[in-house]
């Protein structure tokens, strides 16, 4: 490692004696103690730290309740929970082993909205933070950090916590100095409007402002950010896309929208990301994201000169799409800016900008409640995320889904989802590769309805129908034969299939 | 009727011909319209003009889609339904023969969070309104209207409608002028931060402004508003209050809060109102509310000396406190102020205050998911109203309700609820009279606990225990056993009760 370089990084010369190894940086980090670390879906994690502060728990007892902003990379997750040095981790995870523990009840899991966590912690709701470790692209004179890939919730645990730790890594370009905008909330009653009016508006500072004093160790690395592992698009998320290019050229000729939309953003994941490929080829241009994670969709997006401007949280890329943009970084730059998760999936901000939200549904039942996270209604798959920050507050609110999964034995539309994330009042489409289905203004009976005949693959729906049919017998605004309304689940529980026929 | 009188009530001159009957106004409203009528909880509502429609619509063919504030009094939605003029309804209804034919299919029912029908509106996402019907104190000499005992919907209605029927109540003190604070927001993407900033404050202007030409028929009444049938407080909803006072207690102490804890939201009916009756007793001094309907307990407390303001958007009081309060507003008046529902409502301020919100659940689950809204699951009781635009934004989301209905044959803490209207993520407490659950920062494993040890009857303990047991075999983040989770909705349907040994 180039002594050189690292040294470059901390402008804050009282700080360039902090610089330690991971592992006695590590040794600042107790038992018991609640850890606020960066990282957003796997972007801007810190990598050395807590890889050392598995290693230390394999030989000692040691466990932390530990916070991010989102998802880590690097194996961060698998790592502590391997070393059972995780007893308590919010607010989103997406690693297998972490999730067969949390479904074990052997790690207290506690899945969030996205723009909520720093807020509980402000509050006093739960314990606090007793130390940050933030990845850092470099520290300023005035010990001020830059974050990398992500900010997430880096800024409000660095400045919440009593100690910092810094991980700067080499391997995160310089270039991204400048594409930060830190605005933090005064703690309640003191609180002011977010100031921000646009998709591409600043309104804070370039780097995480706290006194050089709490910043107790800088650790050294230079390995990159985990790539994503989104899949490419296929025949079923291109028809979810064509459904939704044809729904907003219809709300543009009814003149309810431009031909620039309103500000997209697009949940995590590979169908989500294909939907917002599909604008690519669309009439659609001067395009704006106010998202939480830039996927490469956005690139292609900017490539294809249909976006002006994209909002987030994080930047999460497949590896080839890595290469190319931070190989020219200084070509999006001035394009992009990453705030606080707080910010990107603040009510306030997406309910004055009027968002057009894509989020991904696990399930959906006829009603269009959605299921974003539980299996079966009772195992964790990842967490809500910020889906429900946007949900709520958006302009329109459209889940998509490929209408069936374990080659068409579970059907994604249910009679009803036996875990509720995202309730009917807040969903607006219901988009699968077979249709989309408008619910905007319409009563339960008629969402079914229009739900049914639009989303759903043919074998399950007749089931629907019969389903609706006894169900209305029954009476009720929402009816349902409640000793029938999980059969489908159970169905497959006991015979691998949702249909019939196949037991 | 004093002509007198009315006619010093309508300001502008050009206006005063157009005052007409009834009947004559209500022939402006045309079979297939969307009519936007004042009245929020059974506050401010138009009393002629309906009455008058109803009487048509049972002599020729007349269906309308009838959008309000919330609940309407003066027997309104019983009269339109009985005479068949009722397609679609929304946002919120209370009224018996409306709920009946709702939950026959027959009306279609459309139950949003206040905050978002006018957004919904202004966005083009259903028909705009065509005619608005809006009681007035008084018409000033620009023509803008002054509201009465609510502002709920009303300035967007008759800001978006084609046309306005005013009806000005003579029994409408006009010592209500001054009372409105009317701030409306532009549309997207020109949407600016709303620059509320505590309970108290004042954004907007005295009465609601439009061109007096939009203005086509005034109707005089002095019908007095409907007065509220809330239930007295008694032994259990004393105990709920007991121990949200308790809990607050703890909360200063632990300095969280201070004895003027943070602006208050309650919800609407006996529940809430006792609770909030409780904090006249309380150590708690300068509270301020943040609510949405101002009811008894508002004014027990501001003669308590423990209120210093209160915000909402109507005020409905039970005929005694009617006649004291509104026999003596000037004592009142400079503490208060009305807005429109969705500046009441809307999550950016909630979020900004750091509200309170106390609401009242019909169940909760074990999880801590809240069905406030669907009996059994599936009959609709009134509506979600505002509670999840509280709850979801709020500072601190409680939940109260009595442990057992229907002299304990029926459970208010269940294993799952069967419609969800605020998921665990929006529950940060559940109080019953037999004690209050904290949930903050618990996973559902922890809530589950929480909930059984301190909200439920005896007789439902044992039987939820035994649910938990078999469920946490079957494992998950969220354990349930599906074919059992609606088991005692099911016992309830076909004997009665829920309790195990009864049928």
């Amino acid at each position: 490692m180039n002594i050189e370089t690292y040294q470059e990084r901390i402008g804050c010369p009282l700080l360039r004696e902090r610089v330690t190894s991971a592992a006695q940086a590590a040794e600042l980090i107790r038992d018991g103690m609640t850890v606020g670390m960066s990282g957003f879906t796997r972007a801007g994690d810190v990598k050395m730290v807590p890889a050392a502060l598995a290693e230390r728990a394999r030989r000692e007892p040691l466990k932390i309740t530990l916070l991010t902003g989102a998802s880590l990379g690097n194996d961060t997750d698998r790592l502590l929970t391997e070393a059972g040095a995780l007893a308590r981790r919010m607010p989103f995870q997406v690693d297998p082993v972490l999730r067969a523990a949390i479904n074990r009840g052997e790690v207290m899991y506690i899945d969030q909205h996205l723009s909520e966590t720093v807020e509980v912690l402000r509050a006093g709701h739960m314990k606090p933070v007793d130390i940050a470790v933030i990845e850092a692209v470099c520290i300023l004179e005035s010990g001020a950090i830059v974050p990398t890939t992500s900010v997430g919730n880096s800024a409000s645990f660095a400045i919440l916590a009593d100690k910092v730790i810094v991980e700067i890594n080499l391997a995160q370009s310089r270039a991204l100095e400048g594409l930060h905008d830190i605005w933090i909330p005064k703690k309640r009653p003191m609180r002011e409007p977010i100031p921000l009016m646009s998709a591409e508006g600043r309104v804070g500072t370039l780097a995480i402002d706290i006194p050089p004093e709490k910043i107790a160790a800088i650790v050294i690395t230079d390995q990159p950010d985990s790539t994503s592992a989104i899949l490419p698009s296929d025949a079923e998320t291109a028809a979810i896309a064509g459904h939704l290019v044809r729904f907003f050229e219809n709300e543009i000729e009814a003149g309810r929208l431009t031909r620039s939309l309103l500000p997209l953003q697009a949940g995590i994941g590979t169908i989500a990301n294909a939907v917002m490929a599909g604008f690519c080829d669309s009439p659609f241009e001067h395009l704006t994201m106010y998202s939480e994670v830039l996927q490469d969709s956005t690139f292609d997006l900017f490539d294809a000169g249909k976006l002006d401007f994209a909002s987030g949280s994080s930047i999460t890329l497949s590896p080839q799409k890595s290469a190319q943009v931070f190989g020219d970084f200084g070509r999006y730059k001035e394009r992009l800016v990453l705030r606080p998760q707080e910010v990107s999936n603040h009510p306030e901000v997406i309910r004055r900008l009027g968002i057009i939200a894509i989020n991904t549904a696990l399930e959906a039942d006829i009603y269009g409640n959605v299921n974003s996270t539980h299996v079966a209604g009772t195992h964790m798959m990842n967490g809500i995320g910020g889906s429900g920050d946007f949900a709520r507050n958006a302009y329109l609110s459209i889940f998509a889904t490929k209408s069936t999964a374990k080659d068409g034995r579970v059907s994604s539309i249910v009679p009803m989802v036996p875990h509720v994330d995202h309730t009917e009042h807040d969903v607006d489409i219901i988009v699968t590769e077979q249709g989309l289905a408008d619910l905007r203004a319409l009563a339960p009976r008629e969402r079914a309805e229009a739900i049914i005949a639009n989303c759903v693959a043919a074998p399950y729906q007749d089931m629907l129908r019969a389903y609706v049919r006894e169900a209305q017998e029954r009476g009720g605004h929402t009816p349902h034969v409640l000793e029938k309304a999980f059969a489908w689940h159970e169905r497959y529980r006991r015979t691998g299939s949702m249909l019939e026929n196949e037991s």
